[in-house]
């Protein structure tokens, strides 16, 4: 009877190596020595040190080239954490909903965490990384993460009456700028993450738990 | 500058009502008043709370006709606990890569968990919720959620190119036939969930992290 | 001018194979040799027999396995057969159109059949194989089969709205279980006949045409 | 206990109307009155009522206006009943695979009772309608429907590689055209079949069974 | 530090070959020797070359048999020039919108052209190919075009409101079945010029820029 | 005969107003008022103006906050015109290729323009925006554009064996960054400019026809 008994039968027997195995020192799959960091980098590392206790990894893959790592932390800077019509946890909420559109794992490691620590609420944060359309959300919210992903999903589809719907439940014209440039920046860090293989850093499977 | 500024500019002032405020109480959107259990199923209710700590939501949410809940619990035992050449939590993860293509917040919360649990490695149960292709897998395992997946994706396309592939790996005849059952079982389920909005028990999201 | 004239110019002189030989015979891709039914079970093919004339093939393929064949029958019974707000005519209409979206070949032709006879309106099984949205349907079985292939096609997106829409033409929250359910339950199967090109019983593509 | 029981509990009492009323009076939903038929056009409705028995609804479709009827005449029979390294009954096998995945009703039911009378194999009409992959074909006859199925949902994706993998099974370029030319215009009439509602005629469905 | 630089680091230095090299001579990838032209379609190319300055690739195309060239000559002229509720622009336009969705280089390039002169406006040809839903459209235009391309991406969803949309905005009946026929006709000829290879006349590159 | 005849038989008697009215005056759909050029912002406009003759219509819809223009512009220069071991050319042919994907008007005409005239070869440009896959490119092109376009349509797919076809032609792992980055750029800026219905300078239609 050998159709009826695996070959394979007892694979769990010897410990599995874990599926994240080396997730905080081979950051990327592209082999990119780190350049040296610009007086400015080397402050901003340290200050992630201070203040979060590590340096996202997202950081360190971009270190090949400070011109790069320059460019990426002034725009990520601007976009989620300056004034702005939307609040951090609702960038944040973008981030993730946008993120698990496109199966992003470092992104919806990283912001899933974030929307946990921001709304002190964790069940959110799996909510957006899961299907944000089973949250109970306000309206608000809803038509913010609803532009947010049809901008991700079928960016061409995008016109007036999408805009006529934030309008409605109180977003203004430079709301929608940031909607719109929040959602973008993630469609991009998305596909930079995927194409390299980027690992989050370890620590936030535990945060905000 | 009125268009500079939302007219919503401070939503996060008041404590948010959490985004799963009464997931243990109303378990399902249609309201269906539970029927007396029977004599079985108060039995395996009882073993719930005693193993588990608590009754799963979803036997709840059958408990309202004991001929749906029994067979439920029939199948369900038999696929992901009974004797198989796939190990527990190989159809776990099954279960999950499913649900994530289907984005299912019940199954993803409550089966996420328990790959969480039976590997041992929690990252392991993130990685099946938001991209397996992430994951750092066996050959086996690969080969086995890619099979689950284009099944649950485009069942229309699978064939004996498919089952071969499955074969190559050490699958016997009567594996595939329990991939795609756990598959099959996974993609009823999800459906059934979606369509009553299903809430997961809240233990869950704490659970082995 | 070998370029203008097929190679294989009279591919249609021997007669062809038929395209389902070996349909009663070799039920599935997987080999896995009957297990001795158990007594109820054999009641069951016996009763199978003596009203339809034949066991269908999908029972034959569980055969395999004692428990996994029970738990599928009790379960199919219930859902098809047992007391209900949606008539046998519309279950199995719905098992049809999620059949249809899934381009299920065992499906289309045991359900399609089951549709022709219920219905005494043959056009009409093939209206659910094909397209059910070009059939005149009634405006209640219209909405539940569009509630049945949104949940087949896209989970995620099934919503308080949705639910709302079936309540609209007169569904009961208990009915909005019931479509749910079978439209799960034939999502679940048509994944394990395609695992296993199960093939329908001959006999179906000449009834009640 | 209202929730439990279904407004409409019983459907089915009064027999049906059929879902393909009045399928061979109103045509089309747009209403075009026919034009007077040319000589030609009269002697080939003359010709298909001796050999069918009918008129194709197609024709009477189209019939509001001669030089659209010749033209689709002219094209039609060249395409389906010239001279061509292909079978009549592999084009007719084209028509339905492209027919299914474009799920055109009036199509499937026509070139489907083709299938089934050329080929004197009924169930292989039904395969071509379900699913063409779940037939037992030839490698030629998987190559063309792979083919022609690649063209019709996907077309900015054929390639040389897709002409090389015909020429492969003995295609010849005059094929290679035949094919795409077939697809093609199955994806034109069924677009304008689906455009229009068309409605085959009632005689196909018991044709050949 | 070879990591950082390309193996192929100049890969413009010589002059590429333009990447539409030979459009004019071979027309498409299948070679079809021509057939001596018949009396009818040896005028009718004379006229083109004689209107246009060119005969389009397209007829060469098919000039491999004359049954097939007519029977195409005939349905293009009487859909794209024979009197209509549409103006000739308004079916170049479906023309183009149908195109881009299937990506189709051979027709965009030509109908984007015929766009182009025939607006006096080229942006909006540039806007057809790119996004129709981008440009200034009246109603009754963007109506026309919803429509055509909704039947071109999914023709199983077309349905009596759809055609209701057209009525209200002023269309016939007749210009309903003039719309899905010429949306139809280029979801033949895309597939037939991507499944051949099919290259444009060069000429219509600088076309009424 | 009214049927027969459109209500609005005349559409093109006077003159349209062109699909692009106001390209170049109003820029974005949201009205946000420029805020005051920095030094470093006004001499970019002013070599801009300088060099090419006008402002990028992205600058200035950019323009309304000096922080988000200026990392936008510092991004933008570093990718597209920095050292690399990809050329110019092959930077311009992913941000088209990826605009086509995602059907960007904005940047379909901007970056279309910037391939016609890097290459010399203008129906190139057009190719890029009409399909790819349709131009005759060296592998090295080809794979490039493959992987851009995988990373845009579907990037949760991407994987180690995606990279691995990059390096068989040639790439290096820089490369393969560099590839990820201006495919995910033009990912984010396809949104931001889909959002807010953002137009080209009307100056591109003509350039390097």
């Amino acid at each position: 009877m050998a159709k009826g008994t695996s070959k394979a039968a007892r694979p769990a027997k010897k410990p599995r190596t874990s599926a994240t195995a080396g997730a905080d020192t081979a950051i990327t799959a592209p082999q990119l020595p780190p350049a040296p960091l610009s007086a400015d980098m080397a402050a901003y590392f340290a200050k992630c040190e201070e203040k979060l206790g590590f340096v996202p990894n997202v950081l360190k893959a971009y270190a090949f080239d400070m011109a790069k790592l320059s460019a990426f932390v002034a725009m990520y800077n601007d976009l989620m954490l300056a004034p702005s019509g939307l609040s951090k946890l609702e960038r944040e909420m973008i981030a993730v909903a946008v993120s698990a559109h496109n199966r992003c794992y470092y992104c919806l490691v990283a912001h899933g965490a974030a929307v946990r620590q921001l709304s002190g609420d964790p069940p959110l944060g799996e909510l957006m990384t899961m299907n944000y359309r089973a949250a109970r959300l306000s309206k608000r919210e809803r038509a913010m993460l609803d532009f947010a992903v049809k901008l991700t999903a079928e960016p061409w589809l995008v016109e007036e009456a999408d805009r006529e719907g934030l309008r409605r439940v109180g977003f203004t014209d430079r709301d929608i700028w940031d909607i719109a440039a929040v959602a973008g920046f993630f469609n991009m860090s998305n596909r930079v993450a995927s194409a390299t293989d980027m690992r989050p850093n370890s620590v936030h499977h535990r945060q905000a738990r």
